[in-house]
C-alpha cells in the first residue's frame, strides 16, 4: 500500500504537529528573531540524497527542531519588525489545514462548487468590511478574487488594462505598439516586474515624481508624462496608485490621480497591499478617498496585517470583463455546462495559474472567528503601538522621527550614529529585527508593528535596545 | 486582545480538525464524487454580510458540514477519475500545517534561510529521484524551484526564453519585434496563456501539427514552421514539448524536437506536469529521452500524482542565469549582505510573486515518509490499475480502447451509445466522475487513475457502472 499514513497515524502525528504549533507560537519569544545561520549551514546538515526507504514521522519532526528551526527567522515573533507583518492566527491555520485535508481543486466552479462560491462570499464580505464600493462586489459588474500575492494581482491588473487599452489586440497579436504604465519611485517593485512580464519593458514603466517630503505621487507630473507619451504615439495603459507604500507607508492622492486616469481613459490600479485592510476601522477609511469613483482594480493582502496566513491577497475589479477576456482560454477538457451557462464564476480566468487551492477557507475562518469587531481591534492595537513607539522616538534627541505613521510602520533615524551599523548591531543580537530604507540619500530605519504577539512592553523594550545600542556605537564612526 | 485564539483553544480545535480530516479521508467514499449542487446553492446558504462579533469555531465546523461539504467535489474519492489526480497525503498535510504554523516568508534567503535551503535540498532530491540530469541540480549552473503550478512554471520559462532570445532587450524595452513560440494542439492551454501574458499574443503561439494517430508533435512540421517564421523575420523564442499531454498522455518526441531547438538556438521547455513524476520508476524513465541533452527547462507537479497537496509544482532550468535576469528587481528594502554576496539563492527571482510560503516542508515530509520505495510503489499501483481498466475495456465489444495508456489515464469510447450522454449519466449518479476529450471529431472518455484510495475493486466497479449505464441508454439515441 505504498506506506500510506493510516488514519490512526495521521491522528497521532496531527495532534503532535498541532501541539508543536501551539507551543511554537506561545513560546516564539525564546528564539532569536533573526536566524544566525550562515549560507549553506542548513543545507549542510541535510542528506544530499533522498531516503530509499520511508522514515518515521518522528524523525521528520526531530529534524525540524534540530536542523530547520535554527535556520528560521521568526515572522510571528513579537519583536519581528523588519517587514510588514505576515500574520498567522489560529483560525487561519485551521482553515488552511482544512484546505490541505480536503485537497480539492477549485480551478473552475464545476470542479468543486463550494470552493468558488465560498470565495465569492468572503471577498464580498471583505469588501463590505473595508467599505469598498458596491461595484467591487460580485453581484455587480465587478468582483473579487483571492490571489497568491499583490504581485500577481498587479500582473493581472496590467493584463486587463492592456486588454482594454488595446481593444483585445494585445492578447491576439501581442505587443505591437508602445504601451506605457505609470508608477513612482515609491511604488512596489512588483509593478515594474509586472510591466516587464507583460512585455512592456522596464523603459515603458514610467516613474512619476513624488513630493520630496511626503513621497506621494505628484499628479501634475503624472499628467505631464502621460501627455508627453501620448504625443509621442504611446498608449498609456495603467497607472498604479499606492495606499501605504512599502518604504514609508505614503498614501498617493488617489482622487487626483484618478481624475487624470478618467480624462485619458487609463486603468487605475490601487495597490493597498499592506494598508488596505486598515479600512476595517472607520477612522482609517480616509485612505480610500477616490477609490469608489476612480479605481478599476484594488488589491490588499489579508496575509499581511489581517491574521490570515500567506498566501491570501485579494484583488477586486470594477468590471470583470476585461480581466476575464485577458486571461480566459477554454480547452475541451474544461468545457462543462455550468461554465457555458454563464451562471458561475470560473476563477481560473481571474489569475495566471490554472489550479487553485481552497484558500477561501482560511479567510472565512478568520472573519468568522474574529468578527468585524475583532479585526478592528487587531488593527487598532497595531496602530496604537506604532503611536507609542513614535512618541518614544520623538522624545529622544538622538533620533529623528519621520512624521507620517498612520498605520503600524514607524520610520526614524539615529542622529549620532550610523543607521546601518545600528541596525546590524540590534539585528545580530537576535533581540529584534528591523530593516532600513533610503529617502533621498538618507538611511532611515523601519519598524513595522503588527504581529498579534506584540505588546506595549515589547515595543518599549525594543526601543530601549535600540537606544542602548546607539549609545555603544562610537559617535566618531558615524 | 482582539479575540486571538489561545494556545489551548488552538490545541482543542486543532485536534478536532485533524480528526475530521482523518475521518473525511477514511470515509470519503460515502459522498457522491461530484457535487450535485446547482449554481448559487452554496452561496445562498451563507450570510450576505460578515459577522460583527466573532463566532465560536464550532459554528464554523458545523457550517463546513452543513453548507460546504455538499458543494464539494471530492478529489480524494477513490472513484474520482475526472482529471489528473490532485493527491493529498498524511505527511503532505502535516508539512503544509507546519508551514501555516511557522508562518514564515521565504521570499529571499535572508528572510528565513531554512525555507530557501530546504527547498534547494528537496528539489535536488526530486531531480535525483526522477534521474534528471545533473545540470538541473543547484550545485551546477541550473537549479530547481517550487512554483504554484505548471502554468506559472511555463510562464517563467517563456520569460527566461524571451530574455535569452532578445539578449535582455525584452525586459528592458519590451516586445518590439515579433517573437514566436511553438506548441501543438495537444499542449496544455497554459502555454498559450503564458504567450499571451508575456506579450507575444495568441497569433505568435504557433501550433505544430501532431501525428493524427499518436497525437505527438510532428518535428518536421516544427522545423518547417520555424524556418518559415525566421524567413519572415520573427525570432523563435521557445518550443514546448509535452511528456504526458492532458488529453491523452501523449509523449512528444523530445529528442527530435530538441535537436531542432539546438540547431536554431531556441529554448526547449518540457512540460511533464502530470507524467514527469512517473520517472521515479526506472521502467518509466524512457519518457525523458532527450531531456538531459536538450531541455532548457522542465516542469512536473508533485501536487498531481506524487502525494503532495496543491500547490507544489517543480521547475528546473539548465541555466538559472536567464531566469533570474528576466525576473530580478532589487528594491532597497530587500538589499541584504547575503543576497549581495552571491552565496545564496533568492527564490523571489525565480517566480512571478515576491512572497512565498514554506512549501518545501510538505514535499520534504512526503519524500521522507514514503522514501523512494514508497513513491515508486504509489506510481506503480496507479499504472497497474490503469492496465486493469484497459484490459476490461478491451474485452468489451461495446467500447473502443485507445491503445496508449502507459501512465494512469485510460481513454475509451462507447460504440453503441453517445459518449457525452453516458458520461453525464454516470457523473450525475455520484458514483464516479470522469471527463471527456475530443480526438478529431470523436468524443473519448477519460478515466484518470491515481488517488491513493483507489483499488482494483473501485476500478472494476466503476467499469461495471459504465457498462450498465451504457446498456440502459437506448442505442437509437446515439
Amino acid at each position: 500500500m505504498a506506506g500510506h499514513m493510516t488514519p490512526e497515524e495521521f491522528r497521532q502525528y496531527g495532534r503532535q504537529v498541532v501541539d508543536r504549533i501551539a507551543d511554537y507560537l506561545a513560546g516564539v519569544e525564546q528564539y532569536p528573531v533573526r536566524s544566525a545561520v550562515r549560507p549553506g549551514d542548513v543545507r549542510a546538515q541535510l542528506p544530499a540524497s533522498p531516503p530509499e526507504r520511508g522514515e518515521p514521522y518522528d524523525d521528520v519532526l526531530a529534524d525540524l527542531d534540530r536542523v530547520l528551526l535554527p535556520g528560521v527567522t521568526h515572522w510571528q515573533h513579537p519583536n519581528f519588525f523588519a517587514y510588514f507583518p505576515s500574520n498567522t492566527s489560529g483560525p487561519s491555520i485551521l482553515g488552511d489545514l482544512l484546505s490541505a485535508g480536503l485537497g480539492v481543486q477549485g480551478m473552475v466552479w464545476a470542479t468543486s462548487p463550494a470552493a468558488t462560491e465560498l470565495e465569492t462570499v468572503v471577498v464580498d464580505w471583505l469588501a463590505e468590511l473595508l467599505d469598498l464600493p458596491a461595484h467591487f462586489r460580485t453581484d455587480s459588474r465587478g468582483g473579487g478574487v483571492i490571489q497568491d500575492s499583490a504581485s500577481s494581482a498587479a500582473l493581472v491588473a496590467v493584463l486587463a488594462a492592456l486588454h482594454r487599452a488595446s481593444g483585445g489586440k494585445v492578447g491576439a497579436d501581442g505587443i505591437t505598439g508602445r504601451y506605457t504604465m505609470y508608477v513612482s519611485s515609491q511604488t512596489h517593485s512588483s509593478l515594474e516586474k509586472a510591466g516587464r512580464i507583460a512585455g512592456l519593458g522596464a523603459a515603458n514603466v514610467r516613474s512619476v515624481d513624488v513630493d520630496p517630503e511626503t513621497l506621494e505621487m505628484n499628479p501634475a507630473h503624472l499628467r505631464a508624462l502621460i501627455e508627453q507619451d501620448v504625443a509621442a504615439g504611446a498608449t498609456p495603459a495603467l497607472v498604479c496608485a499606492t495606499i501605504g507604500t512599502t518604504s514609508t507607508t505614503a498614501v498617493d492622492p488617489v482622487r487626483a490621480i484618478g481624475e487624470i486616469c478618467r480624462e485619458h481613459g487609463i486603468w487605475l490600479h490601487v495597490d493597498a497591499a499592506y494598508a488596505g485592510v486598515a479600512a476595517v476601522c472607520p477612522e482609517l477609511r480616509w485612505i480610500n478617498d477616490g477609490v469608489a469613483e476612480y479605481a478599476d482594480s484594488y488589491a490588499t493582502n489579508p496575509h499581511k496585517w489581517l491574521l490570515t496566513n500567506f498566501d491570501c491577497g485579494v484583488l477586486w475589479v470594477a468590471d470583470r470583463r476585461p480581466l476575464i477576456d485577458a486571461l480566459s482560454i477554454l480547452p475541451e477538457y474544461l468545457r462543462n455546462p455550468a461554465s457555458e451557462s454563464g451562471q458561475v464564476i470560473d476563477y481560473r480566468d481571474w489569475q495566471v495559474p490554472l489550479g487553485r487551492r481552497f484558500r477561501a477557507l482560511k479567510l472565512w475562518s478568520v472573519i468568522r472567528w474574529y468578527g468585524a469587531e475583532g479585526l478592528r481591534e487587531h488593527i487598532r492595537t497595531g496602530v496604537a503601538l506604532a503611536q507609542e513607539l513614535a512618541a518614544l522616538v520623538a522624545a529622544d534627541p538622538d533620533f529623528e522621527l519621520r512624521q507620517h505613521h498612520p498605520f503600524g510602520l514607524v520610520c526614524f533615524r539615529p542622529l549620532r550614529t550610523d543607521a546601518l551599523e545600528l541596525m546590524e548591531r540590534v539585528n545580530s543580537s537576535g533581540q529584534l529585527y528591523l530593516t532600513h530604507t533610503k529617502i533621498g540619500d538618507e538611511v532611515w530605519l523601519r519598524m513595522a508593528i503588527g504581529s498579534p504577539a506584540t505588546t506595549s512592553a515589547h515595543v518599549a523594550t525594543a526601543w530601549e535596545t535600540l537606544q542602548t545600542a546607539g549609545k555603544r556605537i562610537s559617535p566618531g564612526r558615524r
